[in-house]
Order: structure tokens, then sequence, then C-alpha cells
């Protein structure tokens, strides 16, 4: 990326998306999905994909077991849209029964959409899409299901096709290790049709323009050429050098040895059940006493080692430790030395050496 | 730029916004005005003007003199509102008097905003906004003043404050020197008020969460980071270091040297008026019996010379020599030549060495 | 470093030198002697040292202590000196009573040098370079002390005035965590009178152009320029910014951290004496029936750790570990649980955790 | 370059030099030359080039026809060597039948090399060196012909093979487009087996080891690695990118611009015969009462624009226009106006336009 601005109506330029388009319809898990790319975040890609398929007034059914499932709720609510919303504790995964109780019960198919998150950051909780799938198969609904896949994309398998999702939609700076600053979109033939029909008054997050132009390799207004450079670069990385199999695998293996050292440490999980773990960010559960915060403060002054705050309600009393991305175990090893001195030396009763050896012995093991 | 990135909830990030904003203030001549930062490009910020302090359905006047201030009002259609259109010939400034007499006429003031562009890139046209003002002033009209300044800003003087502006717009990649991106507003407290009151559905491009978080340097959303750190500098560079003044002479002197050689080859400017012709772009009619396109393959082929092409109505007959940012008299110099080398290599009556020897005595007499 | 090279004869390049050398003299530990810089390595700056200040035929004394005091004295025989040789075994320090014997014995002053290396790289051994000027006073010989500072300098004290020292050298790759590619000197009052005088045939290595050329920013021929802005950085970042003692004292907390990881699997280093282990790099002997290369080989295979090879006569049963330059506690960790990992997967007697709980009971006590 | 330092001993670094060297050869012209690689300048590459093919007090026949001339049989005097030096004015070409006189006259044989520069960059004239080698020929004399292209390789076609030289040298800071701080030998095995045998004494820049090390792709001592990665690119570009053949037919182009220029201007240029007219740089007669300092800091200081000054006796009297290396027509027209402007600016009786109009014409016609 660090390189010369290109001329975006240049043949050079010209040249990048058609070699993006088909690298990040692997990671996307599609064939036949269409690749939508705007200079944005993860919020900006929550408005492109409801604007497109949805019009004003709209009913969704949203799920909020976290902070950014509400979130996506709520930006639905601003944009115009009517919300229902599915409220589980943190910790909890997208519950894909009730979803379907949900669906069975409107009887007139007043909801257009179900917005879920994935991977959802604040909590360290991966949903299972498939299951959120056969449950609105099995309500026989026809909403369309839209899936934030932001902390997931590109680190842990995503199936775009298999799961019969509609719109996912992604930013640049978590799997993709991009600065921030772009957001993309995966848009099923039935989200794109919707959108070509209908959807609510809209300009800068319109996909017809963009895919009109897309066809050569152009955009309808000056895109951040930069970042698609870098795009490129750690889309041949992840999937042609490293292979996205190796990818995933890579990340199970890391949050293996994270998980290991919080159970090494009698520690709790913000994610209820084992199965639902996330394999890109583990929240942590503080011990009794201690503050988040004051931990944070801690392992940043004395170790320079920033953790994730704990986000939301769960602020006070968690903290959050991210592996995605370049990571190796060393780092992560780094990273859980750095959380055990710090909670040894705030009082808690966690033996130096405890979850790193914990740790070693599932790299070790492996 | 060129660095890793922060996390945009450190203290190292809140630091950029508090450095960032003052600057970026005096760039748009305010005093008062209420700088929001976005993700985005031109036309995500005319978007944001537009949806913060307008209703859907609202009428706005739109002056279509060309291509982006057509499309500006196209932007406001799509996005529901109401777009009276005022079109003049491409070439022309944005007329004052008939944005007077549109107003004068609109006596239930039915029309919320004028929507105007500063300096427009395709014509290499630059129009009088303090005449705009005074002319909504002369009809008694309450309408919002909103101005797309994106070639114009810190590359000719803005005067955001003295012209009453209410709503004014800019991208990353032209006057401040970075690659694409992100884009800027300056919103007057009139504005800030409607779309505190009002305004249309939103979410990615409201304001009031960015101002509010802004407060202490941090953003609602993952911003761009790195451009950040990028504009700081850039925006250094001009204030304090070559200051404002400067920068503006400069652009003047070498727009002066681009001028006289399109004189000396006899070819016409777009731009009808010689005190309006654009001291960052100049729209150059191609020679009887040359396309734009072939002369700008030429440039770009034979001597690494990438020209502007015509953009819409224009493209055929018509090619645009750029001059702003990062530039000097040799440089201009270069693409001086470049163009009558290959004019004259296509046949059109330009003497090789004439253009260049008027850019010469510009810039030696001063 | 990452700029446009800039011509070395402009005022911008002339700026970098009297910037630079101050900051230089204090990381020497001097206040008069004379800083020289070439494009080169140690190797080139022990060349330097020696051509300058020693006519062919001179006779030196050398100490070899290990692969680099061998080296520098072999280095010295290649240009034409008559070298003695003080061998000790590897891992010894230098021997300040066997030059004090060597020096009386000198009754003619034949010797005109004694060469010793303060930090031995291959067995991390850092020797008392005051040591060795008390011995040379207590003889009464007035032989010039010159030290190979390569491995030590801008990481542990170094006393170039208090220890009379008559040339220190060192190159960019270590301490000063530059590429590598330049070399520094510093000379006393003696060592540049010597050079005036007498000295080898020579030309590249020559002080006498430089320091004439210095005075106003200038090099007689083309210095590496980029690297020169680089020295400025790190030297800012070193004194100005962290402090010589912080950097110090951070070298000695994380060298400690590695010393209690080394005595907690029951490892022996290659270092005779603790009071001479060496805060920037620790060699430790393989347990019985492990050998060096293969651990290495693991480490970088498994982990993508890179350790340091045994060198010279202690490859095969040695390895070395790094702490210098910008280097934290969780580095420090990660290092020491990929060792830890390897060898104990290779069989050898070493608990998982064992030496990392050292290592954090040494980080969490201070 | 810009990329992270890599272990010299990792195999990543030792497959550098393997795909660096036959491309380094094609440069050279020479099929079986010995390519060597140091850390340090072309007056470093001079030192290497004759402390391993002459025993110090050997005899040398040294032509200074500029600057580098002198400075090279200056720079073996001073390493130990007796120097016959032919003087010829500044200007002038290497006289390859004053060589044969004077080779032809060492009826003994004590002369044991003839130092030449291929392009005397102080002038801007390059030397026919095939000449040369046919007078060493006709003279029936077995000295060894060392070559200094440091100005011309890489940028105008040198046949080490078909020329008989016997030692070539080279920096990276000039047609390899690389900044200063490597230098690079080419030896031939007459030269190699010199070294083995004989030679003065030596050791940073001894051949012996470099060659025995690179075998396998390392180094006997630390090298500038990130300087071998942008060489590296650097080949690329030239010799399979560009093509070497049309690498010198742009610096043939370009410099008959600047030619062309200088004669419209009515200046004199330094080097004497049109036919030795270096492709890389051109020195330029000031008129009559400007002086050299004056017009390059006008050029500087209004159009920020560098030349070379004059060297040496010419520093008054004369400018240097640099045109090697990454440039393009346009560059080449800007330097022109610049120096067009300047001397205009000045009273020279120069008109505007006329250089730079002359230029076009060259550049145009082909």
């Amino acid at each position: 990326m660090d390189r010369a601005v290109v001329d975006h109506r240049s043949d050079e330029f010209a040249q990048l998306l058609p070699r993006i388009a088909p690298l990040l319809k692997q990671v996307f898990g599609t064939k036949d999905g269409h690749i939508v790319v705007f200079s944005g975040s993860g919020t900006g890609a929550w408005e492109s994909a409801m604007v497109n398929t949805l019009k004003q007034g709209d009913c969704v059914l949203s799920v909020a077991n976290g902070h950014f499932g509400a979130g996506f709720g709520l930006s639905g609510r601003r944009l115009g849209f009517e919300v229902q919303e599915i409220v589980v504790p943190w910790g909890a995964e997208v519950p894909a029964d009730l979803i379907e109780d949900r669906l069975k019960a409107d009887k007139n198919g007043v909801i257009k959409a179900v917005l879920v998150v994935h991977n959802e950051t604040s909590t360290g909780v991966t949903s299972d899409i498939g299951a959120v799938r056969r449950a609105m198969d099995a309500a026989g609904h026809d909403a369309l299901l839209i899936v934030d896949a932001v902390s997931s994309l590109a680190s842990m398998p995503f199936e775009f096709d298999e799961w019969g999702v509609d719109v996912a939609l992604c930013g640049s700076q978590k799997g993709l290790m991009l600065p921030p600053g772009q957001a993309y979109l995966c848009a099923s033939a039935r989200a794109l049709e919707a959108s070509k029909t209908g959807g609510s008054p809209r300009n800068y997050f319109e996909w017809g323009n963009q895919l009109r132009e897309n066809i050569t390799g152009k955009f309808p207004y000056t895109p951040n050429t930069l970042m698609l450079f870098g795009l490129r670069e750690a889309l041949i990385m992840l999937v042609e050098e490293e292979g996205l199999d190796n990818v995933y695998a890579r990340h199970r293996r890391m949050a293996g040895g994270v998980w290991a050292a919080v159970e090494a440490w009698g520690l709790k999980f913000m994610c209820q059940k084992p199965r639902f773990r996330s394999t890109t960010v583990t929240t942590v559960m503080t011990p009794e006493g201690i503050k988040g915060a004051d931990l944070l403060a801690r392992t940043r002054n004395r170790f320079n080692l920033v953790l994730g705050t704990g986000i939301g309600d769960s602020a006070a009393k968690a903290f959050r430790m991210g592996h995605l991305g370049a990571l190796n175990e060393l780092e992560v090893i780094g990273m859980v030395a750095g959380v055990e001195m710090a909670l040894h030396e705030m009082g808690a009763p966690v033996k130096l050496g405890s979850g790193v050896a914990a740790a070693e012995e599932h790299f070790s093991a492996s």
C-alpha cells in the first residue's frame, strides 16, 4: 500500500478488481455472489446492506446477543426500518430456535430480513449461521438473511452459498489485516434483485452503479485506491500463499492456546457454551475485585500490551484478548504472559507461568 | 501515513483530531464551523450534507454548470429530495442572478437548500460563492447554502464564514494531497441545528454521533486512522509551513503558466470568462480534427503524461490539465511540453516550444 | 530512512552530522573524542582503527576469548601487523592480569596497541574495559587501547573517557537498531595524533579527510545518506526520548528474565562467571544429546523464532539468545517459550512453563 | 528496500545473491567475470580493485582527464603504489595513444596496471575503453586494465569481456538507482589470480573471503542486507523489464535532448569532441560573466532544480546537468527550462523557450 496513488481511471488500476473479486469470493465462500466495495467501515456496510434491499418502513428481525448485534438493529431503526429485536444475554449465541418461532408467528410475511452477527466481537461468541438458515427454512419464511462478518471473515470459515446468506458484510481492518477505511459486501442474486426493484432512497451506498462500473474494473466515484493494492496483497497472502484452510486452522490453534490459559487461571469465559467460542477473540470475565479498566491500564503501562476493553454492558467486568490476523504461537504466549503477570500483580489468585504452561502444552501437543 | 495502525481508542490517536480540526477550520475559512470527518468520498460527503439537513421530500435548488454540479443534483434526487435544477451551458459559472430569480419566485419557502459546486472540475470554472450568498440575501430567502469544495479547498481561498456557507464539503485526494478515501464537512450553527431537529433517516453519515465522540478525539466507529496521520501532516505543511496565502499564490502562479501556454497555442478554454478560470484545473477544447481521447493516449504512451479526460458531454472535444497540490514551475512546463509535442505530432498547428516559451515568460516575469 | 535520497552536498544534508555527532558522543561516553562515520561493517571499522594508528609491521597485543576477539587479531595479521595473541577459553572474560603481564614484559615498547572486544557476541561475555586500562597503567605501558564495541554500544554503558579508550568502534545493526551497512568510530586525541603522523597506507578508511569535511557536515565521498537519517532518529530515540540510563536498565531487566529462565531449565551458560554475563546476548550450552543446529531448526520451523547459532568452536553445542535493541518483556517471554517448547519436544528434561514462570517472576518482582 | 531486515544467515537471504550475480554480470557485459559486493562507495571500490591485484610499491599508470581520474591516481598513491600519471586537459577523453606510448617505453614491465575512468563525471566525457585495450595490446604490455564505471554502468553499454577489462567497479547510487552505500566489482580470471597469489595487506576489501562465502549466497561479515533487496529489484527492472538495450537507448535519447538545448543556447560543452559526450551527464561552460555557483543557486532557489556543480578546476565556470537513472522526456525538458529561465534572468543571451524547443524537436523527431 505504501506507493504512489494511481489514477483510478487508468489501465493499471482497472486490473486490480478483476484480481481481487475472485479471491474475495473464495473468502466469502461463494461462487455466484456479487462483491461490492466501498470506502467506509462496518457501520457503513450495515447501511449499504439494508438500504439496497429494504424499503423504508420495512420490518426486520434483529438479534442482540452483544454490542454489535444491538448496534446493527439500532442502525436499522435510525435508517427508518421497523426493528423487531430478539434480545438474549450477552455471551449467548444467536438463538436459531427463537428466530424460527418469530418467523413462524409472522403469518403475513411482515418481516423482510433477519439481521445477525456471525462473530460477536464484544462477547467472543461465534454463532452458527447454517443453523439460522435452517431455522428460516423450517419456518418456511422468505426473509433475507443479512450477516455481519466483520470479525470472522478471512479468519474462520464463512459459507455464503452453503448457508444461504443473502448479504454478508465486512471491513478491512480485521481478518484482512488492512488499516480501517474500506468495507466489502457480498450479495446473493435475490438480494441484488431486491436492490434493483426496491430498496430505500440511497446514493453513496448504492450497489447498481458500483457493479456496472466494476465490470471494467472501475468505480463510479473515487475509491480508496491504495487500500485496494493492500487488499490484493492480503488476499494473495491468505488465499494463495498460506491457503484459507491453513489460515482457519492457524486461528483455531492460536485460540486453543488462549483458552487453555484462561482455563488454567480458573477464569470464566463470557461465551456461555464452549462450542461457540470465537477463534478470533476471547472475552474473559475479570476475577472478583478486579476492574477490567485497571487490568488494561496495567498491561498497557507495564508491558506495552493493549487488550480489548469490555464493550458496552460488560465494560467493567470483562476484558478481551484478540487473536486474529498475522499472529503466531509466541505472540499468543506473550499476550498470555502479560495478562497473567498483571493479574498476579493485582492480587488475583493466578500463579505465574500457569497460563503460559497450559498454552505451551496446547501448542506442543499439536 | 506509512506507519503501523494505532488503536483508535488509544490516547495517541485521541491527540490527532484536536490538532487537525483547528487547521482544517483555517482551510475552510471559519471560526465557528463544525468539522465532521468520514471514511468516504466527495459523493459520500454530498449525501452527508443533505441527509443531515433536509427531510426526505424537501425541495432543493441545484445548479448544473458541469458534470459535478449535475451529479450533485442527481444524488439529491436519488436520496429522495425534490430537485429543481438551473441548467447553464458547460463552461459557464454558477449564475447568481438566476438563483436570485428562483428564490424570489419561491414565495412559500419551498426550497430548503441551494446546492452549488465551487470549482467545477469538468469545465475548469471557479464560481463566486460570495455572489451566490448575496443573491440569496437579496431574495430574502432562508434556504441553506451547501457548497461542494472538493477541487478548490486548500488550493484557493474558501471563506466559509464570510460567504455565509451552511455546509461545505471536500475529499482527501485533491488540494489536501492525500490518497482518496476520506471526506470532510464543515457545518454552520444553522446547519447543525437543522440536523439535530430534522434531517432524513441516516446512520453512517450522521453528524451528531461524530461530534459527540470527537469532543474527546474519538470516533463512534472505526475511522481511517492512517489517513488522519496523513491529514495532520498535510495540514501542517499547508497551513504552518508554506502558509495558506502562499499556497493560493503558488496555485495562481502555476495556473498562469498553463493559461499562457494555451493562449500561445491559440486554443480555446472551456471556461467562458477569464475571471472565472480555475487555478486548479484548466479544461481546453481540442483543435479541429483532434479527439481528446487520442491526445490523451498519445501523451500517456509517448511521454508518460496522464492528462484528465474531458468529462461527460465534453469528453470527445476537450482535455483537462490539472495543476493543484504539490507542483512547481518545472513540472508545469513538463506538462505543457508533453501537450504541445503531442498536438504537434498529431498535426495541430502548434509550434514546438511556443507554449513553453509563453509559460517561461509568465514565470520569469514574476 | 524510508525517504528520497538527498544530495549529499545540500544544506539539508549538512545539518545531519552536527545533530548526530554530539548524540553519538554521549553514547560512546566521551566529551572530546572524535567521531568518524563510514559505509561498511564492524570488520571495516577494525581496519579503520588499525590502519590509521599503526604502521605496517607494528606489533599489537590481541585477546582471543571468543570468535570476534580471534577475528580482530586475525584481521590485524592480514593487514600486515605483527599480532601477539592472548588466548583464553571461550566463555572467559578479557584477562586484565595477563595483559598486564605481557605489557610489563615488553620492556622495549614493541607493542603499539591492545585490541579487545568489549562484548564478545559468540560467548555472551562482557569484559571490564576499565580493568584493562588499569592493567595497562599498572604496567606503565603506552600502547593504544582499541576496543570493539559492536554488540555493546548503545545497549550497555560505554565510558570512552573514563576508561581511557583510544579507539572504540561499532556498526549500525546492533544497539543502534539500524540495518547493517554503516560503521562508527570514536578516536581519542592521542589516536588522532598517531593517525596524522603515522599509520599505514590507506585511503577509504582514512580519518583526516573525513574529519576535515565533517566540520561543515559534509563527507569527502558519497556517504550512505539514508542510513544517516535513520541514525539521527535512532539516537534521538535512545538519548533524548528514552534516555541512555533507561535504555541500559531495560537491557539489564530483559537479560535478567532470560538468565532466570536458563537457570530454571538447569542449563549452563557459556559465560564462566555470572558478573560478566552480557546484557545483550546469552550463549547457552545445549543439553546432553541435543545439537544446536537441530534446536535452531526446530524453533525456526515450528515457531518462527530465529535464535543465534553457536559461533566457531561452540557451533555444535551452544545456541545464542539475543536481547538487545527494541525489545520488551513479552517479546523476551515469547523467545523463552519458543526455546522451552523446542527443548521439551526434543526430549530435554525441561518442564513446559518453567522458564517462562522464572522470567515472569523476575519481571514481576521489579 | 523498505522492509524488515532479514538475518543474513537465513535461507531467504541466501537466495538474493544467486539472483543478483547473473543480472549484474549482464550489466558488466561479462560471462565469466567474478562479482564482488561491499558496503562502501566508489572510493572503497577503487581501493578494493588495487589492494587485491597490486603489491605495495607496484607502479600503476593512471590517466587524469578530470576530477575522478585524478582522484583514482591519488588514492593509489595514498595506498602505497607508485603512480605514473598522464595528465590531459579536462574535457579530453582518455588518450589511448599516450597510454600506448608509455607502455611501449616501459621495457621492463614496471607498470602493473592502467587505471582509467570510463565516464568522467566532472567533465561529461565518456572514453573508449576498447581503444585503451587495443593500445595496451599494441604495446604488447601485460598490465592489468582497471576501469572506474561508477557513472556509466547500467546507463550505457559496458563490455567487460570484449574490452578485456580486468577489474571494473561501480557504486549503487548512479545507474543502479539505489541510495549510496554499496559498491560492486567485476574481476577477470587474471585479476582474481593476481589477488590469490599477491596483492597488498588487506582485510575488509579482500575478494577471496567474499567469493568463498558467496558460493552459498552468504557473506563473511554483515552485508548491507536491505540494499541487496533494492539491487535485485533495480536489476530486474533494468535487465528483465525494460531491457538493457532499451535502457541505453533511452539514455541516448534523453542526452540528445539536453545537447540540442545546449547548442540552441550557443553554450560550449566541456567535452571537447562530440563523439565522446556522455549520455549520463553533460558539463556545460557558463556564459561570459556568469558564475556557476550563482546559476546553481538561482535554479535551486527559484525552481527547486538542483544542478551539479562544476567540480575541481572547473567549479567556477561550468555546471553539470545529470541525465541518468529513472528519467523521461518531460523531466529533461523541466531541467532544460529551469536552466534557460535562470540564464535569461541573469542576463545571458538565452532566448526563453529556445532550448526547450530544440529538445522538443529532438524528442518529437524520434
